[in-house]
């Protein structure tokens, strides 16, 4: 069986020892390895990365949902980041040799045992998606928290498993297969948020700008930055340097500096590799020449 | 037994056909993978990475310098590389979990076979070195392969393994261990060697410039360009991009462009993702960050 990655993002970005004991449930969890924490105080929002095979990963997030639920009400859940549950997305993602298919059925599998577990609505999304409106996270994610009991009455949005209310404080949860993407953010220099939604719609691919580029603005009003938050679905075909490049020209053309940016999670070493190689000037560049890629396994 | 790298360079650029017989024999090899292979006319000289446990790189290593006798007579090469032997150097470098120990080990034992097996002298050097002046691989190959007669009479150049004359077309071979490194070319669009020469001894350690950089300046008369070949013996300490900006600076004092790079063989991961951070201005970026070294076995 092939090794899945797997990214829970959970709705608790402030409280750290909710987040510890989150983090200490997945480190114990038998069969899989948590490569990553990010928390973020600004969004009320941490990212988890964890591989394994789909048993094992299924395991550690019915784990990883059973202290979100003691731990978080999203009845007083107030963040910059657009979230439907306590468990806001799992979305799981073929490594090496695995397939797509196998990721799938990883998110189905994931999905019907959290939602007979502890009877919490469940979407599933992207290559998971059981109808094409339901593809598109932002589609599932539309309404957010607050408006998920109307949204879950409405034949579109009847969930895949589970009931078709919210669970009173978790909510419900996405759990999707999708290729590996990078989760970006860059801060800008301004607290003025129309600035950032300005740069962000500029770069959006739903609104015309660079392939296979998601983006939304946010303020941090602790740090007085505006950041344009980006998942960049294909580095291939919209690199990360031509996505900091038109960012940054972006924000010139308003008068702003970018302040720093941000990775979210771990990042795939061919897309950082890239950026180097063309910073570089690298004559024929191959990701082949990465040695920590080549010495993986097949 | 822990993986090591072995990169043995080779004195033959240009000759198709040899080299992939070469190529071939060590891609055959039993227990060791042929990860990369740069071929290089200027420098008539070619670089294989190789992966495996120690045993199986020594009889790899056998192979190679089998071809190497039947194909490459250094009495009729001329080439812009110094060079001792047809097969030159042969570096052990550690992986993983192992040691330094155990890549001296290899490189011994690698250094002893090819001494019995063919009647080649061989300079253990680095890591590997038996006294303290035949540690520099630059002092091992000073006199290069013309000279090589002469300096195996001193008792200073005495060979740690085979005869105290060199093989006569095959001349003698530098076996180590060393910490992995970035081999990296920089290629300036000028003709002018001396302006290569003064860039190169501007970076280089020796003479007081990067701390772990060595640097050469090598013409590359097919394309009309001067060439800094670097090898780069600690990225944490000098990063790779520290390297390519003093370069860039220090050419356009001459008025000269960069033209492109080039690196050698494999780059760790990290040395690149460093690059790609610094440009994008990634606020506390760790290569813990990397998910495909995360991806590989302590």
């Amino acid at each position: 069986m092939a090794w899945l990655e797997c990214v829970p993002n959970v709705s608790e970005g402030r409280d750290a020892r909710a987040l510890d004991r989150m983090t200490a449930r997945l480190s114990q969890a038998p069969g899989v390895r948590l490569l990553d924490v990010h928390r973020d105080a600004d969004h009320h929002r941490s990212v988890f990365t964890l591989v394994g095979e789909a048993p094992a990963l299924t395991e550690a997030l019915l784990g990883l949902c059973d202290e979100a639920l003691g731990a978080i009400d999203l009845r007083h859940h107030r963040g910059a980041h657009p979230r439907i549950g306590a468990v806001d997305v799992v979305p799981f993602v073929p490594l090496g040799r695995a397939t797509m298919d196998e990721a799938v059925a990883a998110a189905r599998a994931t999905g019907r045992a959290i939602a007979e577990r502890f009877g919490i609505p469940v979407f599933l999304y992207e290559e998971a998606a059981t109808a094409p409106h339901r593809r598109r996270l932002e589609q599932v994610r539309r309404g957010r928290f607050e408006g998920l009991a109307g949204k879950l009455r409405t034949p579109e949005w009847a969930p895949d498993f589970g009931p078709a209310s919210p669970h009173p404080s978790f909510g419900a949860v996405a759990v999707g297969a999708r290729r590996i993407l990078v989760a970006y953010n860059i801060n800008l220099a301004t607290d003025r948020l129309e600035i950032g939604t300005a740069i962000a719609a500029a770069v959006r691919a739903s609104s015309g700008g660079l392939p296979h580029v998601k983006a939304m603005a946010l303020p941090l009003p602790a740090r007085g930055l505006i950041q344009v938050s980006m998942n960049l679905t294909d580095v291939n075909i919209t690199p990360l340097a031509v996505v900091f490049d038109t960012v940054a020209r972006e924000a010139a053309r308003h008068g702003v500096a970018v302040a720093e940016s941000e990775v979210v999670g771990l990042v795939p070493a061919a897309a950082l590799a890239d950026v180097a190689a063309r910073y570089l000037r690298v004559a024929g560049w191959s990701p082949d020449k990465i040695l920590d890629t080549r010495l993986l396994p097949d």
